[in-house]
Order: C-alpha cells, then structure tokens, then sequence
C-alpha cells in the first residue's frame, strides 16, 4: 500500500510516526505493508519532531493525487477547501481516500460517498468522530443487523473538560474555559467548540451511517455551553443529575430528531461518568439493547492511530 | 450467502429471529444476502418461539457439512466435543465458520486458526466474548496499530449481578447468588461462572488475538468470587474502592500475566460503573491510551447479533 499524505500537521506527524514505529507490527498482524511515499505540505519549514528524510515531500497536491503509484491518499488538512477538492480528485483518479475530516464529510458527505461508489474505491474515516473510538466501525460492521433508535455522544473533549472542572471544582464557565486553554484542551478562539459545532459535525457522521443516507450538520439543532452557569450545575447535583453537552440523534415514528445541547443525565447514566476531555458514544439499537464505547476522542497519536488503522483496513480490502 | 446453523439452543434461536426480522436491512446496508439454508438440532421437538418452516432442518451435522452449497457454518452447540469435529469439518471443507464458543476456542484456538488459515477461509468469533461488545472486531482492526499493554475486562454477568447486589444492597454472596438465579442471571449449578472459569476463556480469547499467538485458558490463574465476603465488600467500601471480578492480561518486559480474580478498582475507575450483569472491557494501548468498550455481555438478542454481524462481514470480504 503506498500512501499519499495530504496534511502534516499534528496528526498528520502522528501519521508518519505510528508508520515509522509500527509498520513491522502492523505487516505482522495483518499482512498489509504500509509504505508512506509522498508528503505534501505547504509549509515544511515549521519544526516537527519527526525525521522526513526518508519521504518524498511537496507543497503540490498534484504530486499525490496525480501519482498512478499511490493507493490511498491520506486527507489532513481539515476544512472545506481544498480538502474537498483534494479529496473527490483522489477518487475520481480512483485512489482510495482515509480522511479525519468531520466538517468536510458533515456538509460534502453525500457528495463524497456518491464519487467513491461510482469510482469502486473506498473512503473511510474513523478519525473524524471520537478518534481512536471505533464508532464509525460499530455502527457499519457490529451493529449492521440493529434498528438503532439513538446515539448519544459526548463528542467533544473541549466541553467536557469545561463542564467536568464546572462541576467537580464548582468553577465559573470562564474559570474553567482559562483552565481548558492553559492546558491545552481548548483553542485560544474556542467557539467553534463551545457553541456545540464540532459535536454536531460529528453527531451529523453518525447519524448518515445509522439511517443510511447523508445526515448535513445544517439539520441539527445546536446549542453550545455558553450559557451554563454555577447555578445550573448546582441545580442538576441538587437533583441527582450532571449536565453534558450532549449530541442526540432520536429515530422517530415520523423520522428522525437531531440535537446538541446541555442535557441533565441521571448520576448513574453511563455517559454521566464520562470526565475531563473524554469522549463516549451511547448507542440502543434493538438487539443488542445499550451500549458505550469510551476513550481519547482527541490528541495526536489516538487521532492518527484510527487513521492508520482505517489505512490498514483498505490494504485488507484489497488483498 | 448460505448459511447452515448447527444449534438451535437460546442464541441459535436468535439467530433465526434476527435473519427472518433483518435480512433486508442487513442486504440494504451491506449488498449481503443471507439465506439460512439448514438448520441441525437433535432435539427438535422443544418449543421454540420461531416458525421453522421455511427451513431445513436435520439431526445430522452431515447434511451442513457435506453440503457444497452452504458457504458459512454457524456452530452454536457449545462445548469441546462435538463442536471441535464440526467446526474443523467445517473449515476443511472450505467453509468459513462463525461461532460463540468460548470454550473451544479457549482450549483448541491454535488449532483451529491452524484449519482456517490452512484451507484459505475465515473463523469468526466475536460473539465468544462479551457477546454484542465489539472488542474482538476492536483489536484485530481497529487497535491493529497498537502496542496493547493491557486488557481488563469484567467478562461474566453472572458474577458482575452478584457483586453488585453484595456492593449496593449489602447482600452476603449466597443471598445475591439466589437472587441472580431466581432473576435468570445465574445457572442452577452456578460453578463455571463463579469460578471465573467463563471469564478465564474469554481473557483467553482476547489474550491470543492482542499477542499474536494462541493463549490457551489453562494457563490463566483463576479464582471466582465464592470466597468473597461481606466484610470484604464493607472494608473495600470504606476506603473508595469496588470488588469487581476482573479478567486481567498485561504486557511484562519478560512477556505476559493474566489472571482472574477479585480486584479492588478505584471508585472512579471506568470499570467500577459497569453494574448488574453489564460486561466491558478496558484496554491500553501505546497510542490509543484507555478505551473502553460497554454493554450486554449475553442474552440471547445481543449473542445473535454478533453471530449475524460476524456472517455479514465474511459475505462482504467475499464481495
């Protein structure tokens, strides 16, 4: 398997590094030899701590997707465009395509599904939702035989962290939100987190994988934690209950309903007990009744651990 | 695809409910067809809420094993012996095979996966360990990149319920074991269970697929919960923990340990919330770090789900 990577930033290092470290491991697992040909990046300058020297790199996109040697072009760079240009280019040449792009996939997924099918490639994307959790993987294989009547997600580390560090340390929203950004858990401009849009593109992913057709975030209805204070917080723990952001996709008799917004869960609810800045997808499908799945739904190397995975899963494919 | 199922004991059973209630849904999502050609059961006078008659049925395994136009076996028997001949009849005949035997592949895996590998087909088992939770599919693709240097699981339901009526309703072992039997969650002879015998295989199972090589369940030290008194409950109470039966593999520099037995968790442990007879499994990876994957470790819905996922994605890795 030759690999384009489009994107070195910081999962696109952790690509390069789970590569470098694990390709042994991974060939002796699963037969699939991963050979990362090509990197490009428009700003190679920056210092990054990996050893490049092994790889071809180019600020030119068309070096990857244009290269008839490569089989799966790895999208990082995020955003609208051109990752979606660089993305439908990769299919259309017939190039599998392993993205972690949740707000590409939130508003141009229907489109990009429709070019993979009609050019017989695959593209997956673990990465773009919980990271390292394999959500995206539960919903399409494990849960295939389910009527999946919710999802409910934590789905991002930012929110949780804030209202984790609300509740425990009885913290004002911007006491905690400082916190989040000395350490690292939320931007310097955090809006796109703290008003619930990256849970939504998430929830939006999700959503297109249960029902089968293309969910847009446009659909959702969103509400951010903004406007949560000390005295909800206090509130809910009166009461028995937490507040998370919560993003819910409800299956109903007429259709479907699609929300993010702070919710009261019950103490004992299994999502409840999700801390700090991690991530958790409740799952109640008809079979197998509920279901969670937990872990890091962020950082460099779980966001790129689920990208190679998804890289691993093509190879398979293709054997 | 056609199916033959050799067992119509409670998950066989389910199996049948999930095709004759999914197969649509199942063809929709993945372009697989199941068809459930055979079904062998020696007893088939036992009331079952299933209408059997579209079906083949026989007392003689041969007419699954020697049939050349069934594709994927389905051994649901249980035990060592007769399911060890069918299962490798099955796989030297060219058959895959999906089954939730973890006795089998606890004490016979190598070989098995031996026949598999040997005749060019697949043995698929995710139903063997916490029935529906997806952790078999989790580590053999999406932790294919990882490092594992543990796995922690609390495996068996039976003993779960039990401990959490001695946790939460200051039960003594024996009263809660009534109760667990009276609410169906324990057997009548209760041994295998209680003696983490059940959650020794499936440590096994999860052992062998995490290291590469087959981990046989005698060499995992074992004790159950029989010897788990109230005044334990009580005194790990008192200093923030929870006894949970813990199914424990870990990395050693020199290579590996694994055990069952009761552990003391942390009160805020992931695992220390999976009440009653919920399973889960907690995992660490090199780059993943924790995850934890939730949910019903049995009943007859969420074992057949998993069988029916598992025939699934060997139809469509024939595709």
């Amino acid at each position: 398997m030759n690999i384009g990577l489009i994107g070195l930033g910081t999962v696109g290092t952790g690509v390069v590094k789970i590569i470098a470290k694990s390709a042994g491991l991974i060939k002796e697992r699963s037969g699939v030899s991963l050979t990362l040909k090509t990197i490009c990046e428009t700003d190679l300058s920056r210092k990054r701590d990996v050893d490049l020297t092994a790889f071809r790199t180019t600020p030119d996109a068309d070096d990857v997707l244009g290269d008839p040697e490569i089989d799966v072009v790895v999208e990082l760079i995020g955003g609208y465009e051109p990752a979606r240009a660089f993305v439908l280019g990769a299919l259309k040449k017939g190039k599998h395509v392993v993205t972690a792009n949740k707000a590409l996939l939130a508003r141009h997924g229907g489109e990009i599904h429709k070019a993979a099918a009609e050019n017989g490639v695959q593209i997956l994307y673990e990465a773009a939702v919980g990271a390292c959790i394999p959500i995206l993987r539960a919903l399409k294989d494990s849960l295939v035989t389910e009527n999946i009547s919710s999802i409910s997600g934590i789905l991002n580390g930012t929110t949780n962290y804030i209202l984790t560090k609300m509740t425990r340390e009885n913290q004002s929203y911007e006491e905690a939100l400082k916190k989040a950004q000395e350490l690292g858990f939320a931007e310097a401009d955090p809006t796109f987190d703290v008003e619930g849009k990256d849970a939504a593109h998430k929830l939006a992913i999700m959503a297109s994988i249960a029902t089968g057709s293309f969910v847009s975030d446009e659909e959702i209805s969103t509400e951010g934690i903004t406007g949560v204070t000390k005295d909800d917080i206090k509130k809910a723990r009166e009461s028995g209950k937490v507040i998370k952001l919560v993003a819910s996709y409800k299956k109903t008799p007429g259709g479907r309903e699609l929300s993010v917004r702070p919710t009261l869960l019950d103490e004992d609810h299994p999502l409840a007990g999700v801390q700090n800045e991690l991530n958790a997808v409740f799952v109640v499908g008809d079979n197998v009744g509920e279901m969670m799945l937990y872990g890091k739904g962020a950082g460099q190397l779980p966001t790129a651990s689920a990208v190679v995975a998804d890289v691993v899963t093509i190879g398979r494919n293709r054997v």
